[in-house]
């Protein structure tokens, strides 16, 4: 699949520092809310295609593939603006989520859990609520 | 260094699962303004120092040694809350920065520059300003 325009030559991408597994950490953050929803990896293609779709894309390590975010779930992540880190070696994504849903547990986000300390004892406490049953997510 | 207090058992710190190398990705957002300003990678070790301190503590990977942010720069991060997300593996920073830069380059932030497409032609363009020269910054 050639996501690039014939005008554009790609070196965008080729500036990239990819790992030795050519991939790049990615951040995703709402627009809207600036909530940090979603933490994943993408690669050369996946990027491209982000370009060219608009939707993000990311590639699932355990499943050795393209991930369109939110091809199951309908939770798509519009992709407002792509940002890269002085080291050119992660990528942040300010993305309007489509549902209000980025986390397969149904919540908003996957930052669900926060670090709390009570009478000495530090725990991570959920903070944020189920949205949407994950059943009802994926059928 | 024992960072934990008597009461404190840890069970938070065992519950991150860590990579083969020991370490989990740790992104930091400024909480005054939203903006994700740095990623870095975090250890037991500068986790447990985080919290003990108060001041964001990574682990650096190119010296293989904790990494107190600011130590050289005065530049600390205030830890104003820690986050886990739903597979346990990557942590978010939510901190406020001391003077203003997280980026070595001097800069606000590390994601200084955006993606942008004109006329066909898709390229990394530097957004943000230089706030103050490293060589004014690391003596």
């Amino acid at each position: 699949m050639d996501t690039t325009s014939s005008a554009d030559t790609g070196e965008w991408l080729d500036s990239i520092l990819y790992d030795e597994n050519g991939l790049v950490p990615a951040i995703a953050q709402e627009v809207l809310t600036n909530k940090v929803v979603m933490f994943a990896f993408m690669n050369r293609e996946s990027l491209a295609e982000t370009l060219a779709t608009g939707n993000a894309t990311y590639w699932s390590r355990s499943r050795k593939r393209l991930w369109r975010k939110g091809e199951e779930s309908g939770h798509v992540q519009k992709v407002r603006e792509v940002r890269l880190d002085c080291d050119g070696d992660v990528v942040l994504l300010r993305i309007e989520q489509i549902g209000g849903i980025a986390c397969h547990t149904g919540r908003e986000r996957c930052f669900y859990r926060k670090l709390q300390t009570v009478d000495g004892q530090t725990a991570w406490v959920t903070t944020d609520p189920v949205l949407k049953d994950p059943e009802h997510i994926y059928t």
